[in-house]
């Protein structure tokens, strides 16, 4: 959007939902009252109900049910995160645009977001499923002092930051957990991916590029059958609807929070808000590594580097890098069920 | 260059200097003896030296000093190394296309080659000197199977065929050795650069671009200024012409056996062979590591993860991850100066 209808919804919204007349507006701007009449005739373009006309007063209503900068960055409490926010309607994938735009020189922070991915990426190249317009997927450009063996730890980091997120928005911390290596199970149903690429001049990242995908208002019934049984969305699980942008400006607050402590003091400062998430240790679980193989154990936790520790029968502790973890039901659950 | 050409040029190369009648070509091609005479002039025009004229013999008296694939894999003993090569006579940093080339799908083993580097990078983003038609700069796609932790350690496996393509080149062993991270002196000058760039999904590698500087043919005044009293080149050295395009050939044959192993056994299995010419421990270093700090002490190995292990004065062990390094002289060096 450009400059003169940002300013436009900015004095709107400085009115809290009153009536601001046209010639106010042009004061206030500088511009003339037929160029505010373009400006409001553009915002509801986009969405914005804003009852008025050229010469009388004007409202806003109600704001779009869009992910647009002027929506995410209206209240937003970061220094240096999502500042610089690109937003598509559709793109293939939100992290296939932010290392395009990390390497033409994008800065640590650079954002993108898109209402819609056509080609959603999930770890290991799998898909992540991403319909328009009731989630939220979203890249973070970082440039991190951090060497290629430190990189992978920053996907617990971001794990953290988006489980105290959705915490906070569904207000039952207890229900959030971070399941290794990289999903938010809410109420133990996955509600959100985290996928990191990284680049790196052999032992030093140049950028990394911190992919989440929420499920915030999509129905679980619209999800790919393989998923639908293990996957939940926000709304799904409170009953409500959940607003958007107001949950991508929380994310980032957190988010931004997090990484810089990670910047300081690396994994070790987020250990604990890790652990306090992180439900797996003492739990069995089979795990398939990428190289084809199998094996079962008892999570130990998780070590220094990111990998997952597990002491399997014999009592060897191994340690594992990437793969896929399937958690043994336990007695209880069993019963449960 | 097109596959009719190439043909004839191998036919010719076949022939061993000996002339080749039109009549036999075209048979042997079956092609007109008109596609013939075409296909010699565009050889022609590459500045192959091929006497005769339509109707007459065609002998091939001389190649041209170019690294064109025709010449690089005339006799290239690889498997999958520089299979699919790409030659540039001029570009901006071959590590750079090798990258995009890689993005686009470009599998294992695909190499590029240009003349000459117009922005030709070192590592830490440094410029890397790549005056045209005199050296090698070449730059490999991987897509192996290491974790980003791993990874750094395909500086010190290239660094080793570098080293034993240099040592075999010049046929004096003795005079090769690899100074950390990722150079290899000839004489105690610098005549080999290493850049590895990376792409991970957090733990696990996408794909790395190994690219190679070596100094064979240029002459060590035309340095700028700063590298003169560090550098030299393979000619400078012996006093003889280097035949550009079958050290390039040396080179490929050695680093695919020297890929192979690491991709077995890991740095591991070929850690004699590195240490064999890396003279650096027990000599006393100064390091200035990236992040702006200092220190001295003396080298004692490499660690497993590629970092420099170097003890302090005060007896504590420490690991670098990046950073220069300056040898200090030994008594004997600063007696002999």
């Amino acid at each position: 959007m450009t400059d003169g209808p940002a300013r436009v919804l900015e004095a709107l919204r400085d009115a809290r939902g009153g009536p601001t007349s046209g010639a106010t507006l042009s004061a206030e701007l500088g511009v003339s009252r037929n160029q505010i009449w373009k400006h409001v005739e553009a915002l509801r373009k986009r969405g914005y109900e804003i009852p008025g006309e050229p010469g009388g007063g004007y409202q806003l209503e109600a704001a779009p049910d869009r992910l647009y900068p002027e929506e995410v960055q209206a209240g937003l409490a970061t220094r240096w995160l999502a500042r610089d926010l690109r937003y598509f309607d559709a793109t293939d994938s939100t992290n296939r645009v932010a290392q395009d735009l990390a390497r033409a020189g994008a800065g640590h922070g650079c954002t993108v977001i898109a209402e819609e991915q056509t080609a959603g990426r999930g770890r290991l190249g799998r898909r992540f499923f991403s319909p328009p317009h009731t989630n939220l997927y979203t890249s973070i450009v970082l440039r991190p002092a951090l060497t290629t063996a430190e990189a992978p730890t920053l996907i617990p980091a971001a794990a953290v930051a988006v489980a105290d997120a959705v915490a906070e928005t569904v207000g039952d911390s207890d229900a959030v957990e971070i399941k290794w290596p990289n999903d938010v199970l809410l109420g133990g149903r996955k509600t959100s991916g985290i996928l990191v690429d990284l680049t790196a001049e052999a032992s030093r990242v140049g950028f990394a590029v911190v992919g989440i995908g929420v499920n915030l208002n999509v129905d679980p019934e619209v999800f790919p059958e393989e998923f639908r049984a293990l996957a939940t969305s926000l709304r799904a699980f409170t009953g409500q609807p959940i607003d958007r942008a107001a949950f991508a400006r929380r994310l980032y607050g957190i988010l931004e929070q997090v990484l810089d402590e990670h910047a300081r003091g690396g994994f070790d400062a987020l250990r604990a808000r890790f652990a306090a998430r992180f439900r797996m240790p003492g739990r069995r679980v089979r795990v398939l590594e990428i190289d084809g193989s199998a094996l079962s154990g008892t999570v130990r936790g998780l070590a220094d580097d990111g990998t997952l520790e597990i002491e399997r029968e014999d009592g060897e502790v191994v340690r594992v890098v990437a793969g896929d973890v399937t958690l043994e039901k336990t007695l209880k659950e069993v019963e449960g069920t």
